[in-house]
Parts: C-alpha cells; sequence; structure tokens
C-alpha cells in the first residue's frame, strides 16, 4: 500500500490524483489539502477517509472541522497544516499541486523528511530550483514531474544516461492565438484567452499558454528539474499536443512520449514509477489522426517566452519576479481590469524595477514576490477600469 | 577496446558499421566477411587489418589469399569460414550484416560462443525466430537489433517493463509506390521500384519496401525479437521516416524514437548500448520540418505485409516459404524476368504449395527454402521473357 499526501487537492491536478486513486487498490490518501473549497474537501474526505486534511483558510477550516466532526479525519489549517502534513510517518509521496508560491515551504519540509515529491506546482522550481534540487539530491529525494511535458521529458530520459542529451524539445500547442499578431489581440477577450484548443486546464494556466508564459515557466522549471542549460531547451510549437515533450541525444537520436492529452497520464506515471499501470482512456488512432505539425514559436508577438529566457539569464531572485508579476497580471486579466497585451507590460515593469538577489533564500524569495505584488497593486489601482 | 566481427563487410550495413569503426578509436575490428567483393575486401582488410577475413566463393577466397599475402590477416572460405569468425576468442560483438539464410548457422554459433549480436540479418529471425531467441536467452546473449525501426522500437523499451506494452506501432515509410492502385502498378519498372523517397539500400529491400514484404518481414522479426503477439503489432504508414517506430504501454503512453534516414545511427547504438556516442549528421529540425503524416497501409493493394500475418499464422517453416519465395522472386523482378505485381503471385503459390513443417530445425529450414527455390525456380523457367 503507498500512501499519498496531495496539496492542492481539490483543483484539477488533485481531482485527477484522487481519480487515479480510486482506480488503483495500493493507493491510499493519508492527508488533503486545500485553499478554502469546503464542500468539495468534505466530499473527499468522506470518500477517502484520510487521516488529515488541512485548508488554507482559517474560517474555513472551523467550518470543515464542524462538518466532518462524525469522521476520523482530523482539520488542520494555514501553512501550519501543511507542513505538518509534510512530515507525516505514513506519507511515501507527497503530491504538490498548489497554486503558487505556497508550495515552497512544505515541499522543502517534505524533502528533509526523506518523501518522494510529484511535483505539479511550477512555483516550487522556478522560484526555488536553486535551492530544492540540491537538497532532494543531498537527502536523495526523487522529485518526479506531474505536468505533461516535464514527464514527457523524464519518460524520454529514463534509463539514458544524462551526459548524453543534446537538447530538450519542449512542445507547446502554442494556445488559442497562435498565428495571430500583436494587432489581433490588442481586443482579445477573457473568453477568447480561456478557449484552449486541446487541454482542460484552470483558468490562471490556460491564459499562460496563451501568452506563452506558461511555456517560459515551464523552461525555467526544466532547467532545474533536469540540469540542462537553457540554451539546450528548445521550445518547439506542435498545435496537436500529441507529442508531449523530446529528448535529442548526441547521436542524432530523439527519444519522445506521446498520448492523447491527458494529465492523467503523468500523475499516474509519477506515482508508480518507473512502472506504468493501465489506464482507461482514449488512445491515439494514427489512422485517423493524419498529421503532426512544428513550427518556431513567435516570441516577438508571445514576448512571455523571451521574457523567461531573460529571467533565468538574469538569475537569482529574477524567475520570482517573473513569475509573480505574471501571477497578479493574469488575475488583473481575468478580473476584466487589464488588456491581454498589457500582461507583458506588467512583467517587463517588474522585471526593470527589481533588483536581482543573488542565491536568494526562501524568505528573500518571498520578499521578492511581495515587492512584486506591490508593483503590480499599485499599478492595477492606478488603472481601474469600472 | 571492443573488438568486432563483421558478416557482411562490404553490404551497405557492413560499410556504414567500418564508418562508425572509423569514427571510434575504442572499437576494432577482428574479422571481416564478404560474399565474393574481393576488392572491396582487400581495401577493408588494409584499412582494418583484421586478423582473420573469409569469402564464400572458394575462388574468391583463393584471389584474396594472393592479394593479402603482405599483411597479417589470414583469408578464409565458405560456411567453415564464417563459423570460425563466429567464435573467435577475441570477438565481443557479432554483427550478422549478410543477406540471406547464410546467416543463421553462424549467428547461432556465436550465440553459443556467447558473442553479443548485431542483427541486420532478417531471414535469421524470420526463419529460426524459434531456435534463436529460446538459446539466446539459455546463454544470456544479448541481441541488439540494427535496422532503424527494431532499433527504435528497442529504444522505446529501454527501461520499461516489457508486460506494460500494449502495442508495437511499426512505422512503413510506404515505399515509392504508395498510393498507387494495382491497376497503377501493372506497368511498374525496375527503375521505379528502386526509387525510394527516404533510405538508399541495397536493391533487395528497396523492392522489398515498394512490395511492403520488407514490412511483413519485420514484422515476423519483432515478434520474435521482443516477444510480443503480431496482433499487437500494427503497421503505421509514415511517409516522413521520421519516427523510426513506436511503443505503446498499457497506461497510454507512446514512447517512440526519432531522427534523420541513417542506418548508422541503429548500428552505433548496438554496438555501445546502453550508452549513445556522438555522431555527426543532419538532425532532425522542427523548425523546418513542418508535418508528419500517417495512414493506414493499403493491404489491398500490397498484399506482401497481410501475407506476412499469413505466415505467422500458419507459423513453422512457412514464414521461411515467405521469405525465401520473396528472395527469389524479386531476384526475377530485378532480372526483369517478372511483372511487379507477379512478385506477389508467386508468394502466394509457393506459401500455397507448402505443407508447414512445425518447429522446424535448422536443416528443416533449409530444405523448405530449397524447396521454395526450386518451385520459383520452375516458374521462373516457364516464364522466361526473352
Amino acid at each position: 500500500m503507498k500512501k499519498i499526501g496531495i496539496l492542492g487537492s481539490t483543483g484539477s491536478i488533485g481531482t485527477q490524483t484522487l481519480a487515479i486513486v480510486r482506480n488503483n487498490e495500493d493507493l491510499q490518501v493519508a492527508a488533503l489539502a486545500a485553499g478554502s473549497n469546503v464542500a468539495k474537501l468534505e466530499e473527499q474526505i468522506r470518500e477517502f477517509s484520510p487521516a488529515v486534511a488541512a485548508l488554507w483558510e482559517e474560517k474555513a477550516a472551523d467550518e470543515l472541522r464542524i462538518r466532518v466532526a462524525d469522521t476520523n479525519t482530523k482539520v488542520l489549517c494555514g501553512m501550519e497544516g501543511l507542513l505538518e502534513i509534510a512530515v507525516m510517518e505514513e506519507i511515501e509521496v507527497f503530491v504538490t499541486a498548489v497554486v503558487g508560491m505556497i508550495g515552497i515551504k512544505p515541499t522543502i519540509a517534505a524533502i528533509e523528511a526523506g518523501k518522494t515529491i510529484a511535483l505539479a506546482n511550477k512555483e516550487t522550481l522556478v522560484t526555488a530550483g536553486h535551492l530544492i534540487m540540491p537538497l532532494a539530491a543531498q537527502r536523495k529525494v526523487p522529485i518526479f514531474p506531474v505536468d505533461s511535458e516535464h514527464s514527457a521529458i523524464f519518460q524520454s530520459m529514463h534509463g539514458e544516461n544524462k551526459e548524453r542529451i543534446s537538447k530538450i524539445l519542449l512542445t507547446a500547442s502554442g494556445g488559442p492565438f497562435r498565428g495571430r499578431s500583436s494587432a489581433d489581440l490588442k481586443g482579445v477577450t477573457v473568453e477568447d484567452a480561456l478557449n484552449h484548443p486541446n487541454w482542460a486546464m484552470g483558468r490562471k494556466i490556460t491564459v499562460d499558454s496563451a501568452t506563452l508564459v506558461n511555456k517560459g515557466l515551464e523552461v525555467i522549471e526544466a532547467k532545474w528539474l533536469f540540469g540542462v542549460e537553457p540554451e539546450k531547451i528548445q521550445v518547439v510549437v506542435h498545435p496537436q499536443s500529441i507529442i508531449h515533450s523530446m529528448v535529442e541525444y548526441v547521436d542524432g537520436g530523439i527519444m519522445a512520449q506521446l498520448g492523447m492529452p491527458d494529465m492523467k497520464l503523468p500523475i499516474q506515471y509519477a506515482l508508480f514509477y518507473p512502472d506504468r499501470r493501465p489506464m482507461e482512456g482514449k488512445k491515439v488512432d494514427f489512422y485517423t489522426l493524419s498529421s503532426l505539425t512544428f513550427e518556431k514559436p513567435d516570441t516577438e508577438t508571445f514576448k512571455g517566452l523571451a521574457m523567461a529566457y531573460k529571467a533565468i539569464e538574469l538569475g537569482g531572485s529574477m524567475p520570482t519576479v517573473y513569475n509573480a508579476a505574471n501571477e497578479r497580471a493574469v488575475a488583473l486579466f481575468l478580473d476584466r481590469r487589464l488588456r491581454f497585451l498589457e500582461i507583458y507590460d506588467l512583467i517587463e515593469g517588474a522585471m526593470e524595477q527589481h533588483k536581482t538577489v543573488c542565491n536568494p533564500s526562501v524568505e528573500e524569495i518571498l520578499e521578492a514576490e511581495a515587492e512584486t505584488y506591490e508593483y503590480i497593486n499599485a499599478y492595477g489601482n492606478a488603472h481601474r477600469r469600472d
């Protein structure tokens, strides 16, 4: 029996992780943590009977505590709750599927406690890769990527010698605005941006996919996860999202992982690595697929990707600023207080005003985040659209 | 220093194997064997200084012996020569790149002597897979495939659990006549058939690619090499020959190996497995590649593939008949004594008149071959076109 803890259990990755638990009798949920969704977490507690559950918001935790008083689940709250879950003795795999920098401290605690990490939280490596990866190596803790691209890269590296990698080919769907010019993008709405061609995902990540910031974050994450320099990470637009990413080796051979766009595959792969478990679902049918296409990304129009390479180059706390500025800018966009292309202006502005801190500690990362939030809030307040 | 022996050194795979030796200082040639090409083998002896060389034809061997009398290379001939090379103590990897059933006995001898096999000779597994694979397992001898499709499958299985395979996706270029109807194929010439769109190969294999018999032989070979039942081997036409083959697993994930069409990659991979060595040459450029396409093979027109599945189903000596009939039919076609579509008639006729021998010995395999040759010769003589 493999016991897991899920940080972010009510979100898209969290609920899909639970779907996998449902289909695999040898998986058991020891702990669930979410933000504020009392009703959904209650439902999950009643189905999976974890020993511990946590909600980020104290009031919500209080309400949940009353609602599940008839169960054996202990309810915790806040960062304290997450940290308690991270080090729970019975947990073998810790799934970090929460969005945002909330994930950093619990991930560090779980690594220190020797837990295997199934990592879906991008911010952890984007902002603190320089702390996390050496720590994981020191504690001999494996970090298995959960998103489809990094899982594909990981699968394409399985059994291979890392020294023989010549290039990582990170695929990108190109998002709903692929092929459009800056002029075309001036008037796009929230609804346009949320209309992703292949993947059903959360709202924030769907906008990130439209701006290519998501791909930028993935480049930074890949750098840390696989120890490959950014100049060896090439983004390839592949609109059908069938090839989930590839690795080229020094002999010119390329290994690739393909599949239907379904997050359950990388989640399950991370939970059972190196085994593969049977999974229901549509399979790729090459007799009807007809064609897979590839393009160079348009980084002039979709500046999010170029800015990510800039952020890695500057290093230190700059990727944190890139990420935090984007996070808040997207929130403003979803709130209809910002135009789509202004997301880039805000990220650029935040990066320009930030003085890079080299090799930042967790506290310094959180400071850079707070400073960036302040910058974006000031901008948001100044440009309120009523 | 890794010492290798090459059976079929003057052919396409043989010369490319020597090109790899030229680029890797830790490879050394201990023995070379060829059919009758004295001049080329002499050249190879002078460049690679093997301890032993062999020619199939006695007269040619006598001539070679005189021509290389000033070297330290010992010259052998016939099956005796091949068998002596197969068991040479200093040889670690035995590359079987000869065409035809000549390869079977030396391969068996090499496996019995504990040599690693780099297998490019299709006939060995097609006709004697039921003998070779159990023997290799018993002697714990690895058999590394050298052609591009089987190498791609092998690479896509590296580090994976074979029990988790749901399907092998064997790609096929479709050959020069892809998309043509039987009516279109009535008048095609030898030149038309030799005009392969992607691969520069020997004449016989190029015709086999046009008839899809090559793919049929590969299905039979894959069955033995990977222990997968034929119904789990799906042929996918992929005209660009960039994806060299794929393996689908029970979770719906597909691993694939891609690369430019270049036989040196699978040869080198077999020689250094599991390592990958740097190799010069054009790499796949996804920014200019634009599109990869896939189709169902037209087995109504290109009957060679369906006949292969029939031959596996009947089993025993039937794949030998399929192979031998094709070999001679192609020779007649290249000799302009047979029309293209008549190749299928001859294979079908030979298979129909043959009574399957179950679990045939090497002698029974050779008998089935001889019987098939006789059948085809009789046909060839009856239909001589002067």
